[in-house]
């Protein structure tokens, strides 16, 4: 048995629970540089000096700057997941699903529940034409996303919500676009951004519309979120 | 006078030759890190390994990694300009202008004149929220470009090319979301992205374009072209 591993089988379960909050701390504090920076932005030297560690202890929890990133990343994954997409799992499938991956996409950003503009759309742009695991799993995020949105919008056909005869992943990527414009526009400093881009979304949304939707609930945002309640009631 | 500047006085107009060419042999090796890996990734330290260079030299030609930044987002602009925004200025205001916009946009893009989708949107998204000289100088680039847009939208209203009655801001708004749709799906490697991003940007014209443009001008993209080229010869 190697020294370190002998070390490592000392430890108790109290060190063990430390071991795993310093990690916590130090990806906590990660994710948040990358937020508003950038993934480049993490140094090894930066975050040892910002959480008052030796470079050689974060080494020790991470062993490499990759190691790093991609713990990043897979925290701001779990972060968009909560928030995007597993919200549209409690509404049935389709039209009504679609809405909610658009409305909650929205939410997490008015809500600001990463607190910079990096992930993902920031380092999707960044990361999509470059190699590595780190770009590769930013971009693989992306992917999750917009295989949500297609599935959505194909289910939606299926049921007739929406013209069967429009293009699927096209309309997946206007879709995104759209909230992409809309995000834009909020980081221009508009504060109409996020009420416009809904109204943006529900006229796509009327556009594609067969007649199995009423046109009255198109009227409004609240109109589209009534029709939705009263027929899942 | 001090030994610097009398060094500076004896310099004869071939060293200030070297001195712009190497300085300008740093700003591009900048350009080329910023675009593929964001400005957090240029360091003095990476640009004088790869340019065979000592970092005081790097130093004094640059005093500060800030002014190698915001030098670095100067030619960026400047690219910008050149590949978008000067080419509409050929083409009569109002509708034909927002489409060159639009189609010089996508095509600057298609023709990788950035080696990389850091400049300037993805450069936007991580910056919009940022404080400091380098994120304010990006913002302001796109701030241009979105004036630009909304200008041409006005034109084309007061034109009475499109509907006089759409909110003139939303709409600029709206169409660069679905170019950046186009952009978010050829980086998803849609190899059809371009040309759909085109005719999504036509359909949007369409929605709102007066009767004073023949409904027969939005047949495809090429049909359009062949209006406007028709129309101003």
């Amino acid at each position: 048995m190697s020294l370190s591993v002998r070390k490592r089988a000392k430890k108790g379960p109290k060190s063990l629970v430390k071991g795993k909050a310093t990690r916590d701390a130090v990806v906590a504090r990660a994710l948040e540089i990358a937020c508003k920076e950038g993934l480049a932005a993490i140094t090894i030297g930066r975050l040892a000096k910002e959480l008052r560690m030796s470079k050689s202890g974060l080494f020790a929890h991470f062993r490499s700057k990759e190691t790093l990133e991609l713990t990043t990343v897979e925290w701001a994954r779990e972060i968009f997941e909560q928030h995007v997409l597993l919200p549209s799992g409690s509404v049935p499938e389709g039209l009504e699903r679609l809405w909610k991956l658009c409305d909650s996409w929205l939410e997490h950003l008015e809500e600001r529940v990463f607190p910079g503009a990096y992930f993902f759309t920031g380092a999707f742009f960044v990361c999509a034409g470059q190699r590595g695991a780190v770009s590769r799993s930013i971009v693989q995020v992306m992917e999750e996303w917009m295989r949500a949105l297609k599935q959505a919008v194909k289910q939606a056909q299926k049921n007739e919500e929406i013209d069967p005869e429009a293009d699927t992943s096209w309309t997946a990527f206007e879709v995104n676009g759209l909230l992409l414009g809309a995000y834009w526009a909020h980081s221009m400093g508009k504060w109409w951004a996020w009420e416009d881009g809904r109204t943006t979304i529900l006229r796509k949304l009327q556009s594609l519309a067969t007649k199995e939707v009423p046109s009255k609930a198109f009227d409004s945002v609240g109109a589209f979120r009534k029709y939705l309640k009263k027929r899942s009631g």
